[in-house]
C-alpha cells in the first residue's frame, strides 16, 4: 500500500527563455518567483496555484506543461502507471519521467509537500 | 477592476483517443468520470486536483494539457494578458484561446467555478 497525489504544474521552458517566461506568468498570475535553493532549473511560481506547487522548468525541449505525482513509494507508483499503460521516459535516480498513453508526460517524484499535508490530501493505492 | 484565477486543468485528447485517455486517467488518478451535461467534449476527472476542474477535452490537435482562467470580465483580462505578451489563437463567443510568449496555451474563460468560491480564491486586478 502506497499514497500518491498530483502536486505539481510545470511550465517548461527553453533555457534561453525563462527570464520572459518568468516575467510573463508571474504577472499573467499576479505571484512572485524565487529558485528553490540548489536547484537553478526550477522558477517557482508561488502560490499561483494555492495548495500545488506551480514552476517553470527550464528544458532543452519543445515548452509544454507537465504535472509531477509525489507518493511514498516511487517505484510502485511508477510500475503501477506504467501496468495502466504508460511508458517509462527517462529514469533520473529517485523519480520517473512517464508518457501516458495519451501522450502527456507526467512525471513520479518523491513526496514533496510537507508530511502531514500529504498524508492528508493524498489517495491510498491498495 | 476585475478579479481573476487558474480554474482549470485540461488534458487535450485527440477524439479517437479519448476513451482511452479516460480510462488510463481515471485510474491513475483514482478519481471517478462523468461528461458534462450538453458537453460531450469535456471529461470531468472529478476531485483529480481538490479546488479545481481537471478534464480531458476532445480536441483536433496534438496532445498537450493547457489551463484557464476564470475571471469576471473575460475582455478585461484577456486584454491584459495580451499586453503581456500573450497573442490570441482562437476568439469563440465568450472565451478566448492565448499563447502565453513561452508557447503555453491559455484560456480566459467566465467564472465557473460557485460564485463565493470563486471571489474567496480569485485575485483582484486592479
Amino acid at each position: 500500500m502506497h499514497r500518491s497525489r498530483v502536486s505539481t504544474f510545470l511550465i517548461d521552458v527553453r533555457r534561453d527563455e525563462v527570464d520572459d517566461a518568468a516575467a510573463f506568468w508571474s504577472r499573467a498570475l499576479g505571484v512572485r518567483t524565487s529558485s528553490p535553493e540548489g536547484e537553478p532549473q526550477f522558477t517557482t511560481l508561488h502560490d499561483a496555484v494555492p495548495g500545488y506547487v506551480t514552476a517553470i522548468q527550464s528544458v532543452d525541449d519543445e515548452p509544454r506543461y507537465h504535472l509531477d505525482i509525489e507518493t511514498d513509494d516511487v517505484e510502485a507508483e511508477a510500475a503501477r502507471l506504467v501496468a495502466l499503460g504508460a511508458t517509462v521516459v527517462a529514469r533520473p535516480p529517485g523519480w520517473f519521467v512517464l508518457r501516458a498513453p495519451s501522450g502527456h508526460i507526467l512525471c513520479v517524484v518523491a513526496v514533496q509537500s510537507e508530511r502531514g499535508y500529504f498524508e492528508a490530501n493524498s489517495t491510498v493505492i491498495s
